[in-house]
């Protein structure tokens, strides 16, 4: 179940590209996370880093399918829809889209949990986060 | 002289910062790219390795100067104005300043040259590159 | 399984960092990418992209578990453990752990394609990589 | 005048390069700073942001001249040469040759500040590093 939808732009520039003439692997997770940046942007939190004080977003775990290249000069739809909020992390699902073609090019699936900044343990999402998350769903 | 004035917004994400909490020295010279890249796009070429047949656009020489530290979140802007144009290259002057605050944060200088992308030596800028910059001109 | 342990010593420069004073996440698939293309050339191909003419090699599925954060300066020890061959594939395991401490930090598992250069589709592993991989078999 | 001469080997693996199949013009910046960096650790500093409490060091301008590309799998020799120490900065010659053809690639040089890491002002380069580089001299 979806809990909130959001589409980012990301164009292909030649520093995301490999010498396979292709957008190099690891960039996408990039683009993915530029799309989950602005998406909490999206929901009133203009510095992500300061929705709470001690409190950061890390990635617990993630995973990505390949389906087709993205190359230079394209331009990309990245989604991060917010599929799960857990007590302490959310769920991310995201695919990226050629933005003309729209053919699905790598979809994935990342677990964003909270953490304190200073003992890196988990701790409890901030309110405000939850609050704007639940005003957005349908 | 100026020829042609072009900006570009960029938006600082994680992905740029290094454990300094600033933007990491060399992705400058991608955001810099960006706004050559958006430049020329600017000018009538969507596609920007195909200009013209067998043509590439490789830095020569590049050089920066770091006055202030940019951060995460950040929005910036970054200039890519031409200021001379050669037979076989252009000189790009690029200041990335604050967005908002407007202060200079890097400024540097760029000379593209325009080589075969098979022999890599230097050839002619594409005529119509150079009609579409003199069109912009003041 | 294993068919083939293979492990490849990365060190974090300031560049694989990020504000958050870890390893940025995404630069994990690039210590692993390393460690692979490592794993390849110990088996006696020094130029990746030569094994055989028109092949290429694509990661298709990548999942990643992030369980301590790997910092500047620091010693690592990446694997690239082949723990399937399939006709067109082949499994890596991969685990990255601190080289002196030995704690897990990330671990993951990469399936990489075998692909035509041109048209992209899968294709045979090249008889001599298979011959290479499987003499190392214990 | 060379202070002090200091190489670092460096492979160019596919995260390096870019579409046109070289090395991406950016990355041999993070070259050079991994070079500079494995000379101040070989200078006795393993951790090079404790050299000193409160102190780190940023490229404060960097100037490169590209003459030939890297490409991938190349092996790189990349110099981090000392060649003037003032009280706050250090400058530092900078070549990129590969490692077997010995081709000067690329060259350039970084001017390197040491700042102090609250409110990046200017400060005199720690007196232990000064020393370990004053040993090193011919």
């Amino acid at each position: 179940m979806t809990l909130l939808s959001f589409q980012w732009p990301v164009r292909v520039y030649i520093e995301d590209t490999d010498a396979g003439g292709i957008v190099y692997y690891a960039n996408y997770l990039r683009f993915m996370e530029r799309a989950r940046t602005e998406c909490i942007r999206d929901l009133g939190f203009p510095r992500i880093e300061t929705i709470e004080e001690r409190t950061q977003f890390v990635v617990h775990r993630v995973a990505l399918t390949y389906h087709r290249p993205a190359r230079l000069d394209d331009a990309l739809a990245v989604t991060a829809n917010i599929v799960r909020l857990g007590r302490t992390f959310m769920v991310f699902e995201q695919k990226v889209t050629h933005a003309v073609k729209e053919d699905l090019l790598v979809e994935g699936e990342a677990v964003v949990a909270c953490i304190d900044k200073f003992d890196f343990r988990a701790k409890r999402i901030p309110k405000n986060l939850v609050t704007a998350i639940r005003s957005r769903q349908p």
